[in-house]
């Protein structure tokens, strides 16, 4: 049978055959869009500006000041099990566990006019819409759903920076599509700082979108080109109060006025539609100009061919994915592997018009030199898997990204890196400074190309910015003393490794005199370590450990998303240090076990963030990132195969392909690595250094296709459900001494065999 | 004794000898300060983009959405009665009626920090300080005063576009600079939109701000010096609530923090300052980008040397007073001329950067092309007198003022010329579409050389804009219907002579079909016409006069800014026509005598705008500019010598030398115009013709240099005080022919020789 299909193969034309084998089918986008995963169901390209995708709620961050606690089920827009769709926008973040964007909400409606979106409780009190998962299709760059109320059948795909949506209406006289400018993902009354719209003619619109929020200064320029001229227009102006009267006296601001600006604006598009017409609009943006705007989409999509951009975007997904293919034990091992691809090339997004501008970090125009620049850099996740996966899969991505922090880093009144940057902006959350992570792993790799010494000197300026997070206490006392910070051992802990990987890349340079002052600091968490106790712990200026200290509690003990079981081993550049203050292999050995297999007490789950019930296997919190690298200490305390079992354990229970089927936020790709390095049977403990650890491969073969023209392959025998013990590791043939592969041996070419068994070695 | 001084001056050095015949002495700058004048006496260079200016309050213009009427005393942010200064702003319109701008305040303080302005009745508590008339002194680019309340001299001077200030400090060690980004004239909550400001280092920052109000989307981009280095700075935010607390846990953003944005932002520069210590700031703006502000810093001030950029600036100004020299009466009457071509030469102002950028209607940035882009224009004002007197001795300038407008046309989706415009917007005050007035006017005297078919487009699109204060209406009916808009007539008849505007630019270039229509539309105030009563009145679309109407008040009757007996006679481009249908000559004069001489009761001053008591003479209203052809009509009526005698009259009763000597707001240099042209013996009636009608001057002698080379003449023969008769006119040696000159005769060269005397003609 096999022969046969090869030789039907031989007979089919090419692009046939190509699609034969389609690995974007394996893409579901709807997984993880339910509880914690925080991911969307909508259309994008790789790294794509645009992600188009429905929003089920768009409830307000705050009213009058006070935090509404529901708003963070929306980071992305779209919960699962939701029964509305509000409208579709253009920006979504994908896993995050704090939000913004939800820019440019499209809706289509029939009948009444509706200019507020009403409640999901009652979805005609707005111009929201029941919808249903059975008539719900979610691709790579494709979706479709059936909107119940309107009985529009709403379809998206998109390019890098335009979206196009598709709407196909009943009959009637009163069709509509709204624009609300106003809507948002963590919205409140503040958040629209200003908007302007320019109706051009009666295809065309653009405009810009000002919003304050996460990102304090996000600028949303826009075009919009309608498939039929509309017949009337109108807005709704926000406004608390419109004291410059004057303005309103000489036009009707509200029915077809072309030259809007306010707060908050909303605004209606009206049409005639026959039965089953098709609307369609594309919709660009830039983050400098309309004019840019408008010239992205006439690069992009200057045509009304929903289905090529479909396919097109379909084909960018392809590349993407075939640059690992893997033999899996089941289809939906498929399905989580190229979709945790998928989840794994969304963010960063592209930041840049196709004329190369871009507003950099000083809101200034700047122009990208010979580099894409890329925003949304959520470091604190993603350095430690996500940018060493890229730097494996897509090195050049990887370099244009660390090219753009060194942007970020010159425009920066501040002189630093990022953050935790997006849209020109640093929203400075989470702990650490770890684009010097990233920064030092591209450059230790050969990954970036461009000028070393000035990207260690842009990491040695943000490491010694004083007034940031303790950053001064820390230099001074080789700590962030507990009450100055809130979370003053994660980041002792985070600065010192960061502090490692400067000192790596400054080895790497030659700078000695670097070097020395930040391998000194990199031993900094020693000051924080409580041995009494065996944990880290915060401690005050005066050196006194905090008395009262909860070892299962994550809010209040010094820590960030994870309690001292879990960031105590956060040490990932020097772990052998790490057993030693611990006491040694077996401590570590005991330490993890319990770690794994120890009862949580319940009140502790209500407290853990981002995270599902789910994703906690004992006290281990693999939804959330302090612990990701923990997994594979277990080769360091001589317990291997505990650690192969434990990691076979976190891909199954972590990772399916319901909706529900991450443990918690995917954080911008970060999960997703876990999950592909982890299904590849190595992973990089510390990035920075040119190592990978050996876990235990969930595929069956994989096949990696560099970007330099070499291909490594992993090839398992003997893979089963139950054989998740590897009992030999070659590499190119010859057994592996030790745990560690190196950067080279990959890139280099070749093949790391894995031979699997379902006892234990040891 | 002349003749001793002609030969000590030949024995002077040149510059000296230039020293003794400055003009710029003559400057006044504190006229118009008091009461109604609404002009500004701060530093500023002729059409500079910066006019850098105390503000002696900065009271909001509403609170809640309420109207603060007391606010309309501010427009030009400054009241001479005023016993406090808030602080110096660097932009500030001249002589308006209703007002913006005041941006980004800088004060000196010494002491306890305080970061509230405080108010008048309690100065100390705030940052503001007393100060008195006797320690001010404000010159042509110069202004200089005592703060009493920190005892420091501040003195400020200016080039285009950067505002130079001077800080005499007693010694302190608590000396500051206050930059408060929220003040702003005709300011309120919302008004203040956004704010960026970024510290870069101890002497330089940068930012811009970002406001709603008059103009509905305005950006000032800034860069500020400092000449010593600030031992540290602050910022208070206005934020009601601060929602993503996030930012703030990271960085105390109240204290030396370099990266600040948020609404109503308000610094503080702290300094140690020796006894009489000066400090020098240099603030720059820009409409485009803080690099372009520091930019165009860099390029016009890249010193710290005050006098030199006081005496650049007065350079300029003494070069823009040659243009017309004069022998007058009195030392007064050289303040009041001189005074008078000082404000009409502040507006419209520079709106581009030495790079030639500038931020356009469309919100995006564009470059002039081979001219200087002007902002702020006041048309309803100034098309009268003031663009005619540009078109004599700026046509230069003006005819970049009408690319200006262009450009605003090319850019606007609205596909109209300016009403009343600045900073990239248009506030649509006021009635009519007198750009085309300007435009045709430049256009036919020769003034504007650049595609004249382009400009009529212009022009005949904006006066098909259908939906704009009845415009609609008006084509289709003939006449703005009452219901259709509280200005009716005005708009009606101003449309009208806008119309004939463009008929005239038609005919000038051909367009027979153009004429044919607007040379009809330019008929349509004879609609209103009332010929039962012999005025202008209301009508409704039946075509039926409104029933209850009040000739005397100003409010409610159809009109804005005059009554009927006013605005009836605003038929500029027809008036032998309108005086037929008044009933001839007879009653022309009778009309004109009532004006001039009638009781007009005390309730009606209360109803009139903009205008002091005095700015009436019987119920002719020349603090307002519906009238201000009205007086050269007595030419027409066939009683000249009284018009002469009231032209005297206006010129002796509105326009004096004090602080109060305007007798209604200046309006952007109209006022200043007419007397100008008035003095000069000659007015623009109707504007697009290229004829000036004859008055009674006021000067001895002018000579007119023109741009061409070529100088025009005024001889006055026996004039003196009670001489305002005109007893004869010649043109070059020979008597003229009626009452008329033509544009031509002016820029030909020539000599226009008046004979006065104290006795009427007849």
């Amino acid at each position: 049978m096999k022969n046969l299909k090869s030789i039907l193969l031989l007979l089919l034309p090419l692009h046939l055959a190509a699609q034969e084998t389609q690995l974007v089918k394996y893409v579901s986008p709807i997984i993880g869009t339910g509880k914690m995963g925080h991911t969307f169901p909508g259309a994008t390209v790789p790294f794509g500006a645009v992600q188009l995708s429905p929003d089920t709620d768009t409830i307000p961050y705050a009213v009058n000041g006070r935090y509404n606690g529901e708003v963070y089920r929306y980071c992305a827009g779209y919960q699962y099990d939701d029964p509305t769709i509000v409208g579709f926008s253009h920006t979504h973040f994908s896993g995050t566990g704090h939000s913004d964007l939800g820019d440019l909400l499209i809706m289509p409606t029939v009948g009444a006019l509706q200019m507020n979106p009403g409640t999901a409780e009652h979805p005609k009190s707005g111009y929201r819409s029941r919808f249903s998962h059975d008539k719900e299709r979610a691709e790579a760059n494709y979706y479709k759903v059936f909107l119940e109320d309107p009985k529009v059948t709403a379809e998206m795909t998109t390019s890098t920076r335009v979206g196009f949506h598709r709407y196909t209406f009943p009959e009637s006289e009163n069709a509509h599509l709204i624009f609300d400018v106003k809507s948002g993902i963590y919205n409140y009354d503040e958040k629209n700082v200003w908007t302007v719209v320019r109706v051009l003619n009666d295809t065309l619109v653009t405009g810009f979108m000002q919003s304050n929020g996460w990102a304090r200064t996000r600028t949303v320029y826009f075009a919009i080109r309608f498939s039929k001229p509309f017949k009337n227009y109108g807005a709704r102006y926000g406004e608390k109060e419109q004291v410059y009267k004057g303005f309103w006296r000489k036009f009707d601001q509200t029915d077809n006025f072309a030259d809007l600006a306010g707060r908050n604006v909303r605004m209606h598009f009206d049409f005639d539609t026959r039965d089953q017409e098709q609307l369609q609009l594309k919709v660009a943006i830039s983050p400098v100009s309309m004019r840019n705007a408008l010239e992205n989409m006439e690069a992009e999509v200057p045509h009304w061919d929903f289905e090529r951009v479909k396919q097109e975007g379909q084909a960018l997904w392809e590349d993407e994915l075939r640059k690992i293919q893997v033999d899996m034990l089941s289809h939906d091992d498929y399905v989580n592997f190229y979709t945790a691809m998928y989840h794994a090339a969304l963010m960063p997004t592209v930041y840049m018009d196709v004329n190369g501008e871009y507003k950099g970090l000083d809101q200034e125009v700047h122009k990208a030199d010979g580099f894409v620049n890329y925003t949304s850099f959520s470091l604190w996740d993603t350095f430690r898997a996500f940018h060493p996966y890229l730097n494996l899969v897509n090195p050049k991505r990887n370099a244009d990204m660390v090219e753009s922090m060194i942007a970020h880093y010159d425009q920066s009144v501040l002189h630093m890196l990022p953050i935790w940057s997006h849209y020109a902006n640093d929203n400075w959350c989470m702990s650490g400074y770890h684009s010097v992570s990233v920064i030092a792993d591209a450059i230790i790799k050969g990954v970036y190309k461009g000028d070393a010494v000035r990207a260690l000197d842009a990491c040695v300026q943000t490491a010694n910015a004083r007034k940031y997070e303790g950053i001064g206490y820390y230099i001074d006392l080789g700590f962030v003393p507990d009450e100055v910070s809130g979370t003053s051992v994660s980041n002792t802990l985070e600065y010192a490794y960061d502090d490692w990987c400067i000192a790596q890349l400054a080895k790497f340079l030659g700078k000695e005199e670097i070097y020395n002052t930040f391998i000194k600091r990199s031993g900094y968490w020693r000051n924080l370590f409580d041995a009494r106790i065996g944990f880290m712990r915060p401690k005050n200026a005066q050196g006194v450990f905090r008395a009262k200290f909860d070892r299962l509690e994550t809010h209040g003990q010094g820590f960030i998303e994870g309690n001292t079981w879990n960031y105590s081993l956060y040490v990932p550049h020097d772990p052998e240090g790490l057993m030693g203050i611990m006491g040694g292999q077996q401590r570590l050995a005991t330490y993890l076990d319990s770690l794994f297999t120890m009862h949580l007490p319940d009140k502790f789950f209500a407290n853990t963030e981002d995270i599902t019930r789910e994703g906690i296997i004992g006290n281990y919190v693999h939804g959330n990132e302090p612990a990701h690298h923990v997994v594979y200490l277990h080769n360091l305390a001589g317990i291997p195969s505990k650690g192969q079992e434990r990691i076979r354990m976190i891909l199954r229970n972590q990772y399916h392909t319901g909706y529900d089927g991450l443990g918690g936020n995917d954080d911008c790709g970060q999960m997703s690595a876990w999950y592909l390095f982890s299904s590849l049977g190595f992973y990089p403990v510390s990035p920075a250094s040119d190592e990978y650890w050996i876990g235990s491969p969930l595929v069956k073969s994989a096949t990696i296709r560099l970007e330099n023209g070499n291909t490594f392959s992993v090839k398992v025998t003997n893979q089963g459900e139950k054989n998740v013990y590897v009992k030999e590791v070659k590499l190119n043939g010859r057994p592996l001494n030790g745990y560690k592969i190196k950067h080279a041996d990959i890139v280099g070419g070749g093949t790391l065999t894995f031979t699997m068994s379902n006892k234990p070695k040891r």
